[in-house]
């Protein structure tokens, strides 16, 4: 295929994760080093800012502090959740992306983001096709869910289930000091997958970690799950569990609804509760234990602590990045990179293939169901094999004051 | 003074830091290598294992293994809560102590925690005194509150501070990430003192921190909160907010029990169990401003996480341990260890000196007032030049399949 001459540009979109920006860098410093592409842009706020030809020029950006975005957490280009429509229902969108792209000359789309943005890729991609528009569009996954189909993980994940792991194991140590009882509930991220909570099964495997561990893929009962940590309990003084948000009872029911119901039945509050699971089992057990119990929410900084960052999703998402690029250059499009695990003298070893855009949007990958243990209130040996390689491997994140340094990009926007 | 021969026996007491056990290793390590200590002797669970003559004899360990307590958070040796009555009230427990001291000839003990701790300390050395049984009694300090009178500045402090502005720097980037609005609440530990809470200003000296920050020192006005938040974020679309746990009225009443019944709860010092605060006024917010509003509770992380504690932390608490043994093997007793800040070259440097056990017992050292902005609602330059010092350096944590090598006594008990 002949080279393809032009501007490309990069956006991010959905959540962020410690690691997004390792792979918006090694698109960003490939595009810029390569000759067919004539100049980088940076989607401000993702598609949003590309349809309000809000565009970063990344040719401007001082590239010893672009090399800072490799270890910086969140969307350093702003992220979005903007659904594009059906071109079939709406066009509008569509015709003010393909006169963006004329206007700047845009050749190369690139977009990092989860299922939602693999989507756009495919229909913006369909939609240049259509048009006769010549423009390579290449998908870069990023979620701590990891629950995108086809790649054996996804860019994020892991640094996410490093700092869930050792932030259990210190749980773990803080959690039994006193000689006296004490149950502690820890709620993980995760809608529905369990991919991130089971990650607290690492801990374990080092004899830190919780004794119960609760994945959506498995329906919840909650006397059950009472009756288990007060056993535990009663025989430890002790118990740690890990839950995942999206736990649900057999009818589908989120058990953190469960705590909405409460609270309006008893005071009358009628505002949804802000990811109150953690709280709502610490009181449950309390009433049914009388132990003293403690809920911990990880909140966002599962998410974005990137001083907890896993070495290798950090190269693994740049290469992630730098492989759009090259691909796309060759003549790619309409894909999206992801990881094809291999073993190669017995040790793990990540390779970088090409996927359909339209099989990871429109699918969810969950755990497959024989990495539980048998009382599906654990992970076994399978899920800490799978997950084991991905954490390996520290991040260099400079620091300055003891502090980290992160980047801070001068953002010249494109005229 | 004559050379003091005997045993000696350390304890750790009080919620634990993530270098508690950095002091208990520098006891340890250097009791272990003083020729006049003939045996060193952990107390399982503080004082009350002492009572219970639980106790494990430290010279059976291995050396390399014991070597990881530098870096291992939480109390290695056990914690505990128990409060000695006055032995004016109660000779009891003074009498056991004394016995137990006689049957394995200890001569010498370290305490190792908070304001209660340093009263145990105290206490302990009245009553040998007053009963002719020659001991030397020290005091090793240790709170992450950083409220003990006399000393500059407390071991742990400085690891959950340097966590604490680590993770305000992250949330800092997670949080404003979208185009959307958005409100963040992060709930920072400390009843009395926001010491802690003040760290969070340490990213603010970054660009990169909390819009408001609130501490104890300071009345809360709830109405006067809401507008404040509410005017940032009408003009920037965000707002990060860090209040520390023990914010409370004018009235002295804690805003957390404005809408949290669950912390009439109160541990063994008769100290309300304080939580939820962060959710209550992100609920509160919600209501008022209609903006979406995440709280977000450090909880335990906060004064475990060794993976991101101080070098410098890690260096004067391990000291801090070790001086206390030079000191009692020397003669004195009746004291605490504690930290001096000197300047030498322009650069922080840490002295290490004595200091009554009395006073550092029954005084709560809080932030100056003349260390917070003019509208108390946030730190000046007098407390980051105080608090940066202090969390310069990293941990050199052994990794172990990417994960913290933490340490695993053999904890053989004494006969």
């Amino acid at each position: 295929m002949s080279a393809l001459k032009g501007a490309a540009v990069i956006g991010q979109s959905g959540g962020p994760t410690s690691v997004i920006n390792a792979s918006a860098y090694g698109c960003i410093k490939t595009a810029l080093e390569n000759e067919n592409i004539t100049k980088v842009y940076g989607m401000c706020n993702g598609i949003k800012g590309l349809l309000d030809d809000k565009l970063f020029v990344m040719d401007e950006e001082d590239p010893a502090e672009l090399a800072l975005m490799k270890t910086t957490p969140s969307s350093a280009l702003g992220s979005c959740r903007y659904k594009l429509k059906d071109a079939s229902v709406d066009e509008t969108d569509y015709q003010r992306i393909l006169e963006i792209f004329k206007k700047h000359d845009i050749r190369y789309f690139f977009y990092n983001g989860g299922n939602d943005s693999m989507d756009t890729c495919n229909k913006v991609s369909k939609y240049m096709l259509a048009h006769g528009y010549e423009c390579r569009v290449m998908g870069i996954p990023k979620t701590i869910d990891n629950d995108l189909a086809g790649t054996d993980h996804c860019p994020g994940y892991a640094s996410a289930a490093k700092y869930i792991a050792t932030s259990l194991m210190e749980i773990y140590h803080d959690a039994r000091v006193y000689d006296t009882g004490m149950i502690t509930v820890v709620e993980i991220m995760g809608r529905n997958a369990g991919w991130l909570t089971a990650s607290a099964a690492l801990a374990c495997a080092k004899g830190q970690g919780p004794d119960l561990i609760y994945c959506p893929e498995n329906d919840f009962d909650l006397p059950s799950f009472i009756a288990k940590v007060q056993s535990i309990y009663d025989q430890n003084g002790k118990c740690i569990v890990a839950v995942s948000e999206g736990i649900h009872d057999k009818d589908g029911k989120y058990i953190s609804e469960y705590g909405n119901d409460l609270s309006n039945a008893r005071d009358g509050f009628g505002h949804a509760q802000l990811g109150g699971l953690a709280s709502y089992l610490a009181n449950e057990l309390k009433k049914a234990t009388g132990a003293k119990v403690r809920g911990i929410e990880l909140s966002l900084l599962q998410r974005c602590a990137a001083h907890c960052a896993s070495g290798t999703d950090i190269e693994e998402s740049f290469n992630a990045g730098k492989t759009a690029v090259e691909k796309a250059v060759e003549g790619v499009t309409d894909k999206m990179v992801g990881f094809v695990r291999d073993t190669v003298d017995g040790k793990y070893v990540c390779k970088y293939e090409l996927f359909d855009l339209n099989v990871v949007a429109n699918t969810e990958k969950k755990i497959p169901a024989d990495w539980f243990n048998a009382t599906k209130d654990g992970m076994n040996e399978k899920f800490v094999a799978y997950a084991l390689p991905l954490i390996q491997g520290e991040t260099d994140l400079p620091k300055e004051d003891g502090l980290p340094k992160f980047v801070h990009l001068k953002k010249v926007l494109a005229k």
